[in-house]
This record gives C-alpha cells, structure tokens and sequence, in this order.
C-alpha cells in the first residue's frame, strides 16, 4: 500500500511528459482542444452531435475522440455528422490518458482539423488529473444532478476552464439552483467560465458553439505562425 | 508504468482480506449490508433519505456510511431521520476501499443494527473494482443518464445483485426505454433483479425498501445463530 503514491506520481509526471508533446502537435497545426469532462449520463456525447452538426455548415473543421470503458456506441453516433470520430476503448480504465491520445491519432490525422473534441470516460473524479494537451477542460454538469455536486467533487471544477450548466430543459422538473452551483464552482475556481445549454429546446447549443469559434479565434490570432 | 498493474492487483488482494473480516463482522451479528453505488447526482442520498425516513417507523434498525471526495453534507442531510450515519472523506480517491470502512466502524458502533448502507462515492466506475464485506452492490441508474450504461460500464452491472431505476417521475421528460437498460444490463449480469424508484412521485421507495427487509429477514433465516 505504500508504493501507491510514488507510482501515482510517476504515472502522472510520464502522463504530463506525453501530453505535453501533443500540447506543441496541436499549438503547432492551429488547432484548439477541448477535454469534455462529466458525469456518466450528462449528455456530453449529444452536446458533441448537436455540435458537429452545427459545425457542419460553418468553415470550422472538426475531430473527435471519444473515450470508453467499452462499446463503440459513442464513435457510431459521432460520426453521423460529417467528421472523423475516433472511438479510444479504455478496457476498465476510469479515465483516458495522454498516451492513449498519442496512440488515438495514429489513426485520426490532425491535418485540417481546426477543433478537437476529445470526450473523455463518463467519471467526474479521475479524468480531472490526467493532461491530455488540450487548451481547456470543460466540465458539462446537468441539472438532474443536483447543484451539490461542485463542491463535492472540487478537483474538476478547480481545473475547468468552462462549466456546461447542461439539460436546461429540464430544469422546471429537477431540484437544481443554477445560481447555488454557479456560486459552489466558483469558489473551487473563480475564473470559471459558465455557458447554459440543452439539446432538446431552449436554450439550445449556439452560445457554447460560439465560445468555441471564439476560442479558436484567439488561439489563432495569438499564435499567428500557425495554419492554416 | 509497468508497475501499475502488479500494485494494483496487492492493493485488491489486501482490500479482499479486510472485506473479509467485515463481512465475518457484519455475519456475526446479522447485519444486512448493502453497497449502493451510481454516477454522481444519481440519487443515492435522496434515496437513502426516503428510506431511512420508512424505516424509522418500523422494527428495524438502520445505520449509514457514506462516502465523498470532500465535503460532509451527505452525512448532514442522513444524520436528520433518526438514524447513524457517518461521512466518510476520501480527500480525492475515487472510491470507498474496505479499510475506509473498517476504520470508519471505530466511530458507529455495530451493536443493535440490521442493516448497513454505505453509500460509495459517486463513481460508475471505480467501487466496482473494491469488496466493502457488503452482502449485495446495489447500482442506482436513473432515467436521465440514458439507457446505454449498462454495456458502457459492465463492471459494476456485472457485480450488481439488484438496480434501481431511479427517477422514474422524470422518465415522461427522458429519453430512456427502460426495457432496453434492463436487457442491456442483464446482457452482463443475467441474476440482475431490477426495482423501479423514485422520490418524488410514483412509484415511489416501498418496492426497494420492501426487498430490503426481505433480504435482511432472509439473511437472518440462512443465519439463525446471528443476533439479534
């Protein structure tokens, strides 16, 4: 039992030593990375199909790997709308790590891509800890899970740069203070960002999709030197 | 890294054996153990509320652990229905190990309880890996995750004697077909009995508690040497 921490430290400083490659991979090509964090059952892989839809129209290129612990479900869905998605089977593991990144885009080339979505395995605890190089971690909480869960669960929040408030159309039937969450989160991380959304009626995705055509907007003007 | 798996496989052998000496504990004096695992916002503690609050009129005698990254509101809000109940703080593990339960038993005495709820923390993942000395997992699933968890997440279905399906006052509102998540689920596990729950509405808390105190008076018949 005593060896648990050290090895843990190791994992997580090989972990920071891969993503930082893929951190300069994708700085490098111009492309912004989302890491998408939640609960199992939030709705991250909706809020991505309703995304790429939207994208599909615009000049915005975008990619997907999606991650977990079994089934191909997720990549089925994903790549009904007109990009590449990537399924990364984690065979048990709680989270997804740099490397299975790394090994993930062997098979999903990043030319012309613009934004990466990476949906990480439903768990609201462990993917916090592990770099995947992404620009930003965005954690989508729904309202049906109560707004206790940011200061249960502070180490995601800490590290979030963006919290999807998500399945607002539900929220008449669920017992969730918006204002209590928001209030909660922002304790843990006070520069949290905050975007509300749904998937099925108001108030949609479109100021979420604007966050990223914004982000990715300023990553571009920022680092000038990159594509396209 | 290669070390990981070999720490991973001491760290469950030595979990097994303290579960071990619970499960002799909680045998010895005939107590009903139950280990309620789900997502994070599930509804475990709302559901451990409901059923506290039955049992206090009746014969049997209740007492709860329950488990989180940070925070003791859990424990708070269980503490008010007239029963024991004690929060376990990981401080950033993932889950409830059996040494966390056996030193959490130092401070709530087992003398003169039936049944032992531990309530894991909200994790899909992670406690299905790790024996409590608990006589059943039960898996808490509501109807807003959606009905694709069982095979996303086999682990802890595989492991699971009974599942709630719980939020079933808001299944006009999801997008769920309970149908497919119980043959999904029994796909892994095919002893599996299901529940249908709620707490706010029909079809209410009897059904579960109700199966409770079956398998608490059926323990005590394979057991009759036991207390109480």
């Amino acid at each position: 039992m005593t060896e648990r921490v050290p090895v843990r430290e190791n994992v997580l400083k090989e972990n920071d030593r891969v993503a930082a490659g893929l951190r300069a991979a994708f700085g490098g090509r111009g492309i912004f990375c989302v890491n998408l964090i939640s609960s199992p059952g939030a709705g991250k892989t909706s809020i991505l199909e309703g995304t790429l839809e939207a994208l599909r129209g615009s000049s915005v290129r975008a990619a997907v790997l999606t991650g977990d612990i079994q089934t191909e479900r997720d990549a089925d869905r994903l790549r009904r709308h007109g990009f590449p998605a990537l399924q990364i089977t984690t065979g048990g593991t709680c989270h997804l790590d740099a490397a299975m990144v790394r090994r993930a885009l062997d098979s999903l080339p990043l030319d012309g891509i613009d934004v990466l979505f990476i949906e990480n395995v439903g768990n609201l605890v462990c993917p916090a800890s592990y770099d995947l190089g992404e620009d930003v971690k965005v954690v989508v909480l729904s309202v049906t899970e109560g707004d206790d869960k940011p200061l249960k669960y502070p180490g995601i929040f800490r590290r979030a740069g963006l919290m999807l408030l998500h399945k607002m159309d539900l929220l008449p039937h669920a017992r969730f203070d918006p204002a209590a969450a928001v209030a909660d989160a922002r304790r843990v991380q006070p520069d949290l960002e905050v975007v509300e959304t749904s998937c099925y009626g108001a108030p949609g995705l479109g100021a979420w999709i604007a966050w990223v055509q914004r982000r990715l907007e300023a990553k571009r003007a920022a680092e000038p030197h990159a594509q396209p």
